[in-house]
């Protein structure tokens, strides 16, 4: 007998969300309720997506009795707390990356997913659940494809939409955005290409090679300051190009990492990850790999979705090509709603998904709701789950460590300096001065 | 009537030299004597190349009275010995990159040049010449394409021939490379990858934007340290792969620079310029461009050698598909000697050239070469020569602040924090404290 699936909650309007919610729909968990930051925003997207009940009060969704699984994706500074207060209630939680401006705005999340460690706490990064992406681990871990590991290099470049007035498809276009000025224009609220990419990218880095950053480096830069529609006393704060550098592990492994939202063109992202043996290179959604003793590289795996197949569930791009203009279409980013935008809810899989998703996150977040979906299938009891077809997905505490290596990133650009990768699970101390000479007096008790 | 052109006295036996002489030879420029380091290399580059006198003595090439231009490829911690010599006898000077290891070897050759302006003294970057980069430089400059020039992203890949040992093509099967361990696994001698690849970036960056390096950080790793040929108590100190970051002009613009000598597969060149109206991008010798209000990047400049026509000249791997397996084929990197290597002067155009240069370098060497011919044509007098055919090159001051961004980046890795980058036209003091304890008294008399 086929259970019931659990009922969703969700929290945010952001195009991820716009993604997630047919995607968790054609998967069979029924989207119940809703929460938006403003009223006109909730009602917009409840009408877009066909959420029987939309809200501004959180606890309005989280005390809702149909909802057992709550999904956030909205301004990374609140995140943590919503994560937080779900757990709190029993409920499960997907929270999307960037889980906060700063990583001790993750301490909330990370301490209550310790505190509740029965409910699903999971990172909603789908990349982890990419085939290719999951091959390339396997290759590195297991078949020892490159030997060692010794430089990873990344690349992504992409067309913020919006951010430059003269561009064809600002946002204005779309129909749930109305204010030009958001969180990912302010870099205390979470925005930037940093923590958007950056977080993605270090998740994953550390997922296929198993290294994690001991130090780091880096420049980040915010160059568009002011658009058409942002202008007068607003100003852009968040980072539209960085690149960073890792030294990963004990051994002397070091990654360098490219991000630049303001490169005209498509989405590109290119991940490789070279070793003693050979190199393997993720590109958009297929894997490439070559190794010394080969003349030319393989495809060793190309993924199954085709342009038409993501094009069915609305994800732009075409993945698989091995061209640099691989990827998803950020360009053409005007938000396509469903056909009938004031039908009820609609269980059945869904017609259109916003295109605001870069093809090999949206592939990856279909394969991960997928096992989200097995998950809960697995065990008879309702709100059960069973962990092993998650197994591979980022919990918050790895969430924890990329939110630290991003806060050493910003810290190595300000100080133009490398900074050690330091988990300080802990709040910092509020006086810093009086901590200092706490410190102080404690090293000269020895 | 046409001239007499000037003879040509070469020193070293790189594989870049082994290109350099039979496109001097095409260009009508004869090359009478050669120098190498050991006898037996000398007369294996005579035997090959067909060039009649060899020796292992540098005046006796430099003192030649046939011989008017002096072309300088051998290892980089003596060029600037011999270029500076070579100009006090009144010849002119072509000099390769890197022109040393450190800033302060290309003192003595800067100050030469400076002290006769009348005599040629450029580098021989022939990227600067490539039509590509002529045409890049144009649209960044006068056209104003990509508006105010914000972030330059430059990638180098390739696999560097010999180092692994496991791979198929080393250099023991060539003809001229008797030892395993040269200048080129020496960091002091000035091997590695920062000092090949990063001064031609750093030079044509300088060169399309106009923007010199104020500030710079970066790491520079050696990964492979000993190798099937090189090991026992030999060790590989020149590094094979550099991150560095380029704090350029006073606006804030800036450049990443990944440079890889380990990543097997083709060689890979792409430098992308980006600004506040668009992008312009080099791959390989091709040129390509879009700004912000167009939906797709165009092709503004393919080259027009097209693979036939350089594997003609010998040099390898094919320009201009747009795709990122673009370049030179460092690969297949056995050199092919000429037909018939006992034969004498041959003036005419060569057959074949050592495989050894990626074709956008090739390419644009050639280009530079036939611009060094046309100089001394338009000048009737033997040794005269025009500086306008030769306006973009490099000169050896262009050579000095390159060589001296490369030590700002090696010192950036090792201290682990960025550096300035200061032109210091001047030998450093020998006793490095008494020049603190001056400079101190200094300031306290202020």
């Amino acid at each position: 007998m086929r259970k019931m699936l659990p009922g969703v909650g969700v929290f945010g309007n952001t195009p991820a969300m716009r993604c997630y919610i047919p995607i968790l729909k054609s998967c069979g968990l029924e989207v119940v309720a809703l929460w938006a930051r403003t009223a006109e925003e909730a009602r917009q997207m409840s009408d877009d997506l066909g959420i029987p009940l939309y809200t501004t009060d959180v606890d309005k969704v989280l005390l809702d009795r149909r909802v057992d699984l709550v999904v956030i994706s909205c301004s990374p500074h609140i995140q943590a707390h919503i994560a937080a207060k779900a757990l709190g209630i029993g409920k499960h939680v997907l929270c999307s990356l960037p889980s906060g401006p700063r990583s001790r705005d993750t301490l909330p999340m990370v301490h209550a997913s310790r505190y509740y460690p029965r409910l699903m706490s999971l990172m909603c990064n789908g990349l982890r659940f990419l085939p290719s992406v999951v091959k390339m681990r396997r290759l590195i871990k297991e078949s020892g494809f490159v030997g060692t590991v010794t430089v990873c290099e990344v690349n992504v470049h992409y067309c913020s939409s919006g951010v430059l007035s003269h561009k064809p498809s600002g946002r204005k276009g779309s129909s749930y955005s109305t204010t030009a000025y958001d969180w990912t224009c302010d870099e205390a609220m979470g925005g930037g290409v940093l923590n958007l990419y950056g977080g993605m990218v270090v998740d994953i880095l550390s997922y296929v090679t198993g290294l994690r950053a001991i130090r780091v480096q880096g420049m980040v830069r915010t160059f568009v300051r002011q658009t058409e529609r942002v202008s007068g006393i607003r100003e852009i704060t968040s980072d539209d190009f960085c690149s960073f550098q890792m030294e990963l592990g004990p051994d002397g492994a070091c990654a360098t990492v490219t991000l630049n939202s303001q490169v005209p063109g498509p989405f590109v992202q290119e991940i490789t990850v070279l070793g003693t043996l050979g190199r393997l290179t993720l590109r958009g959604a297929d894997l490439y790999g070559q190794r010394y003793d080969r003349m030319k590289e393989d495809l060793l795996h190309f993924d199954p979705t085709s342009l038409k197949d993501v094009e069915a569930l609305g994800g732009g791009g075409g993945g698989g090509t091995g061209h640099l203009h691989d990827g998803g279409d950020e360009v053409d980013s005007t938000a396509t709603t469903l056909s009938n935008p004031h039908s009820t809810i609609s269980t059945s899989a869904p017609t259109v998904i916003s295109h605001k998703m870069p093809a090999p996150y949206l592939k990856g977040v279909v394969h991960m709701l997928e096992c989200v979906r097995d998950a809960f299938q697995q065990v008879e009891e309702k709100q059960g789950w069973c962990p092993d077809p998650l197994a591979d997905a980022a919990t918050f505490e790895d969430c924890f460590y990329v939110q630290t290596v991003l806060d050493a990133v910003r810290t190595a650009s300000k100080n133009r300096q490398s900074v050690k990768v330091v988990l300080t699970d802990s709040e910092p101390e509020p006086n810093p001065f009086l901590s200092t000479a706490m410190r102080r007096s404690t090293f000269s008790l020895h």
